[in-house]
């Protein structure tokens, strides 16, 4: 898809720029943005860090990065040679007053040879730690004054728990607008995430039963066959919870049980997605185990390959209690979903890479078939497929070809990769041009972001109180714990098999 | 498939056993019954007919048409012996007292032989103007006495008109109660057209959403690309409203708009299908031409090939005003379905063979998407193919991949040949052993007959006594005249081009 129209004149301000995120994500999205027309004529990245690392080096890394992960693969070298001028790199201590000087500078230049002002994009690839004063630097050196121009790109995690998570708002929301706050959670930017909004409110066919008269239940998986690589020190003061169900879970969540929006304003999809977390029903502190289970993988076997147990991975303590799989049960407490249960799990060193959303819906309310048709009965099903195979599924009942009428459950499928030519942009590369063009729709709000730990809290206040006795507890290359099947199954349910499992080892998933 | 309970032992006798249908559909539809093990051990044929021809000469024709029609093709010499040797055939004329002497010692000698009482199926494959006095005198020759046991096949055409038909059934159930007549349709023992109710009430997805809130409009189309092969004189006094509209259409119609059964019991599924029709809004005499559009194919060409045009094949008159192209706007009116349009047509030497109903929605209730996101959209659209693919498609709005909001429409699928292993059965087995086991569900009853003639009799009448002043109106190899696209876009609407577009000239058709 190429360009219809380009925003305005933009340096992108990337702190923390000789990092992984940088190289692997930013820039790789940057250069397939400028592939595809998308970048303004007059456009800046301007990276500083704390490497040493000179600009020519910068740039040699960058291009490296692009090859390795953007759309386009290696770059020609006349097209990288135009992209690359718009690159440079400063070596720079972010705690120095002295440095935002240095910024202020490297904008004003670019402003002046452009002749005119520019959108300013502060993106905070940095520990979580740096946010505050990095931003308070920014503000008193008056750098992201204009509400209208200069905005901030804040990464996850957003805190640690909900007081955390309110006090990094709190320091955000000092210095800057809400408007100008940029919370990044990726799986936002993902075509099939966004695809579910088309899908539920772009279709007069599939609202009227979206609800608690039809939907028996629905599941939401975000399986990993992948361990944690080399994110243990990050993972284990994170935990699945928090790395995966407090963000991206809890989003796909949203958009499966928000109402619809009146339209597709940043804030009012933000607000009818926050709806929904308000809605959530508490856990009850002195109940979590009937709403959620935890899990930690041992050792095991994933296609023929032996992998070490998450206690004996690199960096991980030989009694760690950080739980690599979790899985919640969650009732939305509203007209259309009262009593209508929703789980969610996510794992790691599960048998495939696959998440989807499954909407189960309720049986047949009369049964008028002759008993011998019904055997296989099952009640129909829509899976929507996140990844790896995007598509959409729907299960329903039909005849058997036959003498007599026997039903059977038969899938109508459709599939994003076989419909359409255009391969999908990957999510960083929307969610940099929706911060450039100023569309917050698929970034977090404070309020989000706060609900959303709410609903987890006394999940973390609970696990965190009565420590693990069984850890570890799954096999790697098993679909997790026993406590995962009992959460669902004392409601006389199970988890659905996900479709699609394809096999993906690739370092790749890990950022994903 | 595999049988597993064979009816009770049964003697088929079939009038007029030299013709075509015996040796097209019937014989080869019970030799793979018997090849599928579905036939009781204690089974007869007995075949009568006014052409002169040996026992032998019969099971040898029989053998050809097994060869040529059956699902099994050419039978091995073993396994023809054990069938043929159940069929027989002795030349008689019906309307003789002394024939049905002879018929009765034939049934008697099987009975006397196997020790019990048989089933007797009278399977009357004669001209519509022989099948009174037949039943007349079976009735007196004590053969068709027994109300549990006895039953009586009847082939349309069922009447030529309203009065015809209520005589036609008058006179048979003078003689027989309605639960021994079994008025076969053969479209209703398809497996596809079987699949509509198991589609629509073995699912709790689609009923909540088949009715006039969600539902535009509904298109049924059958389309065929052959002409009238060899049967000029019946079709010529036939037409296309009374040759597939009055039976058919109208029948695919009762499983589309049916009430939800309470159960699979025959009367029960025959009364919900003749309450759609007497909720049929009647056709105002003096304004049929808003309702109801025909046409006659000129010469044109058809896939390469040039083909003549209707009065120019042969048999038919030089001036023919008999439709091949007709097309009908239908409401049923009751709560489901008030001021929702039911679009017919059926035409022959139309661009492709293919049948196959539409459900239409209406677009959603509120437009959010921005504006640029919607320039493709459409409603959604349900499509049941009948025929040659038999499948199911559901067209829904997706995003488009990439960088902006915008909406295509895409498919989801099912196909029923890609899903199961197993070779749907023919027709005429379908209904052939339901005759046997006395299921009359996929059969005709009297009031059906009655009603269906009702709705079209006002188009009849209308078409008789204007004559058209335009025919032929429409090339083969195009898909009608222009009054049938006039017919819907008064109202706004188009008919749906088929998707499965399947070549197929073949003989075959003229029969399906």
């Amino acid at each position: 898809m190429t360009a219809t129209k380009k925003p305005d004149p933009t340096i992108i301000v990337i702190f923390g720029a000789s990092g992984d995120l940088t190289w692997r994500k930013l820039v790789p999205s940057l250069y397939s943005l400028a592939h595809d027309g998308w970048l303004p004529d007059r456009f800046a990245v301007v990276g500083f860090g704390r490497n040493k690392l000179s600009a020519d080096k910068f740039r040699e890394r960058m291009r490296d990065g692009v090859a390795k992960f953007s759309r386009y693969g290696r770059p020609g070298k006349k097209e990288w040679d135009e992209f690359a001028r718009q690159l440079s790199y400063q070596t720079l201590d972010l705690s120095q007053d002295e440095t935002y000087r240095v910024i202020s500078d490297a904008i004003h230049k670019h402003e002046k040879s452009w002749e005119c002002q520019a959108r300013r994009v502060y993106y905070l690839a940095i520990p979580p730690g740096l946010v505050g004063t990095t931003v308070d630097h920014l503000s008193k050196a008056g750098l992201c004054r204009d509400c209208e121009r200069d905005r901030v790109v804040v990464e996850k995690p957003f805190g640690h728990d909900l007081s955390s998570a309110q006090e990094l708002n709190k320091l955000l929301l000092n210095r800057l607008a809400e408007s100008q706050v940029y919370r990044i959670d990726h799986y936002l930017g993902k075509e099939t995430v966004q695809n579910i909004l088309a899908f539920r409110f772009a279709n007069a066919l599939f609202e009227p039963i979206w609800d608690r008269r039809y939907i028996d239940h629905v599941q939401i998986t975000v399986a990993e066959s992948v361990g944690i690589g080399h994110r243990a020190r990050y993972y284990e003061r994170m935990g699945a919870l928090r790395d995966m169900v407090q963000n991206h879970l809890m989003q796909v969540l949203c958009l499966i049980a928000m109402e619809p929006p009146v339209s597709f304003n940043a804030d009012e999809i933000r607000s009818r997605k926050v709806d929904v977390l308000h809605a959530i029903r508490p856990i009850p502190d002195d109940d979590v185990a009937l709403y959620a289970a935890r899990g930690q993988y041992a050792a095991g076997w994933l296609r023929g390959e032996h992998v070490p147990g998450y206690r004996d991975e690199p960096n991980v303590e030989a009694e760690s209690n950080t739980e690599t799989f979790a899985a919640l049960k969650l009732f939305v407490d509203n007209w259309r979903w009262q009593n209508v249960p929703i789980y969610l799990r996510t794992g790691k060193r599960l048998p495939a890479r696959v998440s989807e959303v499954s909407i189960h819906f309720r049986p047949v309310p009369h049964q008028a078939f002759p008993h011998n048709a019904i055997a296989d009965m099952q009640p129909n099903c829509l899976a929507i497929h996140i990844q790896p195979d995007e598509g959409v599924l729907l299960r329903f009942e039909a005849k058997r070809p036959g003498l007599r009428m026997r039903l059977s459950p038969v899938d109508m499928r459709f599939d994003y990769g076989e419909a359409f030519e255009e391969s999908p942009p990957e999510a960083y590369e929307t969610l940099l041009l929706d911060v450039m063009e100023g569309d917050s729709t698929q970034f977090m709000r404070a309020d989000q972001i706060e609900a959303a730990w709410s609903v987890i809290m006394p999940v973390l206040n609970a696990w965190e109180q009565t420590p693990p006795t069984d850890f570890p507890n799954y096999q790697a290359g098993t679909w997790g714990m026993q406590a995962a099947s009992v959460l669902i199954a004392q409601d006389g349910r199970s988890w659905r098999m996900p479709t699609a499992a394809q096999s993906d080892a690739d370092a790749k998933e890990n950022e994903e």
